[in-house]
């Protein structure tokens, strides 16, 4: 799987890529939704073709928890069972084991917890968990890694990093199918010295590709620029990086501004569950009196299907009466904001590049159709 | 608006009709979906366009208390307003000003509630009904009427039966828009003689069409039985009748052949919601673990959005996860469902009839692209 840059910023580390996958190419910088359980909240397939997101996310951890893995494998892999057809990320599901079990013991080879569901004890290890990833079949895999919260001290980060490095060289020698690019996750804490170690480690390695994990964990802002830019520099400009976990709209420029070229967040279904929406300028409260009599859409810049159709008027009125249909238009919308604003940002970068040289085969311009996302 | 009747069935009092309104025609015997609040559940009228239902319901009551009959008529109409450009029928809300309001004061000329929502106190007459409903802009629009429960005595169900007659006539002559059909409603509880007089009364009378109201509300289905075929046999036989919230499949058909155009229910939506299917035969809990590693679809003999792309794992999957696609894509399924039974008991009745004359000009097979139902 291959990693083209076609451009580089004059002005900045951002860089428009091009990555190969078995499922079509992901267009970079790009935001990806989030598709937890087999399905982004309240969206399908059909509605977010339109959009064309050139990814979407789901769970390691929590498909193998159900349906579970060999289910999925069984309906013919993740894309079959839940109808997409463009290329798929899943997360090992390490922040999950972390965050979602009240119960869990780590040690040196892996972790065992007990169920968010059931309260059943499961055990997973590096080898385990890609074992799982390639009965779901994504296009990219996340090994399992240790995360740790923002006031970890220096030694348990110390810890937790050197088995993320650990466990991602032993995801590597577990895989087997050779059509999944398996990226290493960079952890670190908060100490900007740990993030820069773990980056050079993992980037001494082979992987197709690199995130930053344990990020937007509830740290300052200034702390988050810092080390984003920080651990983005110090991973091989070859290969992609993806940020996890971040996607306030400003982030996700500043962030693809120091060179990262992959996001995911689940805050643009969130946000559209609880009645707001991005507009230019911020967040909007849909449910606000002042919405009322708006005949206008939320956006007057965004040419997604709720803001093609329907007024500020409908949607205030919907999210008022508790309708189902409020929180699919807010998401649909609010997914679309993200997607178009990293899709404008390559653009504009692409139209602004002009130092580096360039393969005249390369593609200078997204193509306007892009790849069939839905079958 | 014209109601012309195609074919009549040898066997039964069933008819094949064709209701002609503004916005298109309303092809008979036909399962109208349910958008109380402005919105099928969960469904978007472009989801809805592949089904082509016949007619859309709202409820007048539901928009006067929000967002307001004024609101909607600002926003150009409730077709505007939600963007469905097919028939669309308001019920008056009588139904609910008697069931949703535990404060209510009934005399001849209206009723008084306390809104279900704020506790406004707000007096409905059959005229405001009307004007709230002109307002509101559906094709067809029904007049206030008394409802009440399956113990009524007979006099309160003397009482109401008189009532709602002389509301229909009240709201007759407040009527200003000629391009809105008003139905009369037949009341009469479940007193054979009541309703029979009911029906007598109101079919003596030049309204466009006729509901039966009422039913359905707990009796047993015997009663339901009796009372809808005499009922329907009472009416004028050159009008629609429409039975105003029975939706279960083997009632739409039994009473389809009783000589009853239009129907409508919750059922459909509502059952969706809560994890249920229409299929060949019954109802299927989509839950049941039984269909966990199911391949095929909910129904092999439907050709919904939902039949044609996601299996019964996937389906049961959403539902065991509690993620909102459930509830829309079996909402979808299940609207097919019905408003395909229909459809198929109307073809069936056509191919069938013989004995009536017709006139050549006169379709006897629904157009396959069948009327555009959104804009």
């Amino acid at each position: 799987m291959r990693f083209e840059i076609i451009a580089r910023s004059p002005d900045s580390a951002a860089r428009a890529g091009i990555f190969h996958t078995p499922h079509g190419p992901i267009e970079t910088p790009a935001f990806m939704p989030v598709g937890t359980q087999a399905t982004v909240k309240g969206l399908l397939p059909a509605d977010m073709a339109p959009i064309r997101p050139q990814c979407v996310l789901s769970n390691a951890y929590h498909l193998a928890t159900r349906p579970g893995a060999p289910m999925v494998a069984r309906r013919g892999g993740l894309h079959a069972f839940m109808r997409w057809d463009g290329p798929m990320l899943t997360d090992s599901g390490g922040y999950q084991v972390f965050s979602l079990s009240s119960l869990r013991q780590v040690d040196d080879r892996g972790v065992t917890i007990a169920s968010h569901l059931n309260g059943r004890r499961r055990r997973f290890t590096p080898a385990s968990v890609v074992k799982i990833e390639e009965q779901i079949g994504a296009d990219i895999i996340m090994p399992l890694d240790v995360c740790i919260g923002p006031d970890a001290s220096r030694s348990d980060t110390e810890q937790a990093l050197e088995r993320t490095y650990a466990w991602a060289l032993r995801a590597a020698a577990a895989q087997r199918r050779s059509d999944q690019a398996l990226f290493a996750i960079v952890q670190g804490g908060m100490a900007p010295d740990l993030r820069a170690q773990a980056a050079r480690a993992l980037a001494a390695e082979p992987f197709p590709g690199f995130a930053i994990g344990g990020l937007s964990v509830g740290e300052p802002r200034e702390i988050t620029d810092r080390l984003v830019a920080l651990t983005a520099a110090e991973l091989p400009s070859d290969r992609p990086r993806y940020l996890m976990g971040v996607g306030e709209p400003d982030q996700l420029l500043a962030y693809a501004a120091a060179g990262v070229d992959l996001f995911d967040c689940v805050l643009p279904t969130r946000l559209g569950r609880t009645g707001y929406a991005y507009v230019s300028g911020g967040k909007l409260n849909v449910s606000r009196a002042v919405l009322r009599a708006e005949r206008g859409p939320l956006d007057p810049n965004c040419s997604c299907a709720t803001c093609a159709r329907y007024s500020r008027a409908y949607l205030h009125h919907l999210v008022r009466a508790g309708e189902p249909l409020a929180a699919r238009l807010l998401s649909l919308h609010n997914v679309a904001y993200l997607v178009e604003l990293l899709r404008s940002f390559r653009k504009a970068l692409m139209a602004g590049a002009s130092a580096e040289p360039r393969s005249p085969r390369r593609c200078l311009v997204p193509s306007p159709g892009g790849a069939l996302r839905t079958g």
